[in-house]
């Protein structure tokens, strides 16, 4: 039976033929029930998780994921509906939104007694790496974008996003939940079947520590959500804002780190995606369509781009961490690319050649 | 007057039409004279720092370096010599290493009462970007790269990463002298000929906070050096070494980033790199060699890297910080890269798909 969320959508869940978990997010009423006809096949092994001591970060080594098992032919899109003896990642002949386990995750469930190394230096020992991989598949149209999905598509991935970081959140093993969506070949994509991903860590990522000590610090400094008064300046500001709704703001921010780069944030403060609600969530497809209908016309191409939703972790940080969604694009020219090199990438130090006023511009004149 | 630094090395200092600095490193005593004969362009104008408020870090902003003056046509180098009319970069119609001022550098000589601004939140005013940008062309001989340069050229362009270190150093508004090099297009080199750039940042760049914040902790819980203490690990279990002599050893990280990737430190402790002492620096070609012709070696192509010297910061962290050089490279196989996308990119949290193990074997069994 299918499970009503909120926003009018129903979840199936089934299971594939390897033991992972699939479920479909449908605008209506019904319940799923394709068999995935494949033949079973084992899941891959846990990879581990090492510290890097000369920064104290935790690297996941997922060797496991070179061997991967089953990749289907060139012809044969993994993410599309299975179409008779066609058989994909989906088992049934259609869907609208669907999420499943990633057939080689970097991340997995471990054992029930795991526990996250104290970190102590050298003598930190490894650990399995814990966590989830997810795919999510926003359409079954092979041919389309997160950009041209229906606003009503767009709300029920967005139901999907919500559903999934409340189940993730709820893991024993899980400290940060990111949504995030790859697009492009110069960002490494290979399947060009409009889906993004989802990562569950179960340490807090390099960026969300960093961020987590910033606001931490405004929240006692000032008693206020620091992404608060960073959307409240560029409300004030005016010439970095993209477009906005009642719910929603997109700008380019005021230290923006790429060429293009749009951060949309829900106007009331929220902690993490699956406490967004109904009039927020509802808001939501009309702007994510036109920033990134104002990102693909800026150069009339389609962007190459990583969105990243940031949101506060899972147990800590909830009073001053909140949700937004970060939308960078490395295109600087429609025949140049912005490289991570040396500065940022072995530095961390980034160099903008391009005002944020700039491209704010160029996204603002975008006709739309 | 050409000045005798150490190694045999002599240095001859001279301006470029537009002002810029240039300096000839030679192994033989000889004085370069050779002037610029391009018509004098001024010098592009100062960027700006802003503070992202999110993480606390500082962009710099050169978007003068989108109007970039004067670039040479595609058949002429503006790092080879200068022939005939063919008016480059370096003047003199031969050399063996050069150092000069990069012509649109992000980050560039302030005025007198420059300083960088306290970091307070969203309230950080912008600062001039200050510091340093210089490119160092490792031969005259466009179609070489740095592995297959003689041991005694690898000994003149370390004596001008000494030197440079340590004029750069000495400026006031100096925070962090960060020498590199990007080697193939896949990280977005147009300039083939080889060649290196030094970075001098007026701030700590993000990733020298962090090793330094972990260097200290490191030091006030053990009294020892962090990375002693790293490469004693790395001796003790061998099994990631790629080579060593007696003043040098080379390895494979025990949590590597990147598919390939050569950690290459003195034996003996050195902060910085204008610290090498005459032992230090005979013995760096050899190993330089080395390890980069086995990373060129497990795929029999030039392999794409980033390589980038990590030394401790010009006034703090001297006692806990010290010289190595990181080379990674994205290629993972030959037809493939690593890209670094929503996990590495957006939370800073590395997925490895190639035990560190495995891939010090591949180099260690590459002939050589």
């Amino acid at each position: 039976m299918a499970k009503g969320l909120s926003g009018g959508v129903f979840r199936s869940d089934l299971q594939l033929a390897d033991g992972r978990q699939i479920s479909y997010y449908d605008s209506k009423e019904v319940t799923r029930t394709a068999v995935d006809k494949r033949d079973d096949k084992a899941q891959p092994g846990i990879g581990h998780l090492r510290l890097d001591p000369l920064v104290n970060e935790w690297i996941a080594v997922a060797s496991h994921r070179q061997h991967r098992v089953f990749l289907p032919p060139k012809e044969l899109c993994p993410l599309c509906p299975t179409v008779d003896s066609k058989l994909t990642e989906v088992p049934d002949k259609d869907y609208e939104v669907v999420v499943f386990t990633n057939r080689s995750p970097a991340l997995t469930t471990p054992s029930s007694n795991w526990k996250l190394p104290q970190i102590s230096g050298l003598d930190t020992p490894n650990a399995d790496a814990a966590g989830a991989c997810e795919v999510v598949c926003y359409t079954q149209d092979h041919g389309s974008s997160f950009a041209k999905l229906s606003t009503k598509q767009i709300r029920t991935v967005l139901e999907a996003w919500k559903d999934r970081d409340s189940a993730l959140s709820k893991l024993s093993f899980v400290e940060h939940v990111f949504p995030f969506e790859n697009r492009g070949e110069e960002v490494g994509v290979t399947l060009s079947h409009p889906h993004g991903q989802i990562y569950a860590y179960s340490f807090l990522p390099p960026r969300i520590e960093k961020m987590l000590e910033a606001a931490k610090s405004h929240l006692a400094k000032t008693g206020r959500v620091l992404l608060d008064d960073v959307i409240a300046r560029e409300v004030k500001d005016k010439k970095r804002i993209i477009c906005e709704n009642p719910e929603w703001i997109a700008f380019v921010p005021y230290a923006a780190r790429y060429p293009f780069e749009i951060h949309i944030a829900p106007k009331r403060t929220v902690a993490a995606m699956a406490d967004l609600d109904e009039k927020q969530s509802d808001l939501f497809a009309p702007i994510a369509k036109e920033a990134l209908t104002r990102l693909d016309g800026v150069f009339g191409i389609e962007m190459a781009y990583i969105a990243s939703w940031y949101q506060a972790p899972v147990n800590i940080g909830r009073d001053c961490m909140r949700l937004h969604w970060q939308i960078v694009s490395v295109r600087r020219q429609p025949g140049k690319l912005k490289y991570l090199s040396g500065s940022e990438s072995a530095m961390g130090a980034f160099i903008m050649d391009l005002e944020p006023e700039q491209s704010a511009k160029q996204l603002q004149e975008v006709k739309y």
